[in-house]
């Protein structure tokens, strides 16, 4: 049987009877398997998602290269926002590093959701805030930190992510070369042996 | 007299007489003289600002070098959002580049104004997720583009914003160092000259 969101953690909780039927009826959560491409550059995103399961990446195909800005894992939500909000092509990809299960939140259902239920869009408003805060401190992280700091942040607030996703996918986000991501690792290495 | 949220272009259309009473005797209109630092590293924030006239920049002091992540104009939301969200200190700082005035929005008047009025909390999330979209955008630009391209977007997006803010301002925000965006701009006079 399909998973529904008032089925998912915590979610009872927070939803009247009312709310879970109706986000049941227009909130699927769907699998997909790894390296499905979940939006393509040029496309319009007509949805966004919330990840229950495995591990998204959004990425930038710069003349070939590909140069991922974020990995979205088991309770973020991922959007390519300005694409979503003004209906306009977006100019990356969204694609499942792994197999995952997604919440797949509709333009369409968000309208008649927020339109009868201001509580949730309430919830959402502060869940959006929370993530864009999160957001203007990575940006100032990689406007201030070398590329070995954000590595050893990764390594202190992600850990499970080194293990997760390909090293040229991390090196990418570390804005660095495969090669150079090596030489980090081994720098980190020799610093933990001499200590 | 001083200026009141309800008198601001716009907002008589959008607000009932009874938000608006609300608006004006919860969110006050302030000037700023240039120079006025809004909050420091260190410093838990406890407003947001929306700037009506002047320029705000967000910067870090990374070792004693400072290093600009934004400047926020006319009709733009200015928010140290983790810290504001959190109630934690911030890690960077806020000041006013220009003279400025400014709509003060405290912690307390949003908790009493959402609280009174749904719709005035939709519109605000709807601005916050538009802003959220234009970071991402910003973000992307930073990690896909050279710094002669991004001055060369700026340049397109927000001439103004390069006659009003310091050299080493504009230098820092890039990404570069004064001395770079100097044969930046020299390079870009002499591509034009030969056309």
């Amino acid at each position: 049987m399909d998973l529904k969101p008032s089925q998912l953690p915590g979610m009872s909780a927070l939803l009247s009877p009312e709310e879970a039927r109706d986000m049941d009826r227009l909130v699927p959560i769907r699998h997909f398997p790894k390296g499905t491409v979940l939006l393509k550059a040029g496309d319009v995103a007509t949805e966004a998602w919330f990840c229950i399961d495995g591990c998204v990446h959004m990425y930038y195909d710069v003349d070939g290269d590909l140069r991922t800005t974020e990995f979205y894992t088991e309770g973020q939500a991922v959007a390519s926002l300005y694409s979503f909000i003004n209906q306009v092509p977006a100019n990356h990809y969204l694609a499942c590093v792994e197999d995952c299960t997604l919440v797949v939140w509709s333009y369409a259902a968000e309208r008649e959701l927020f339109g009868k239920y201001p509580n949730l869009e309430s919830s959402c408003r502060v869940a959006v805030e929370s993530d864009f805060g999160a957001h203007q401190e990575k940006f100032a992280s990689f406007i201030t930190k070398s590329p070995e700091q954000r590595y050893l942040d990764l390594l202190e607030q992600r850990p499970e992510l080194l293990q997760r996703v390909p090293q040229y996918l991390l090196a990418s986000y570390l804005g660095v070369t495969p090669e150079s991501l090596s030489r980090i690792r081994k720098r980190i290495l020799a610093k933990e042996a001499a200590r």
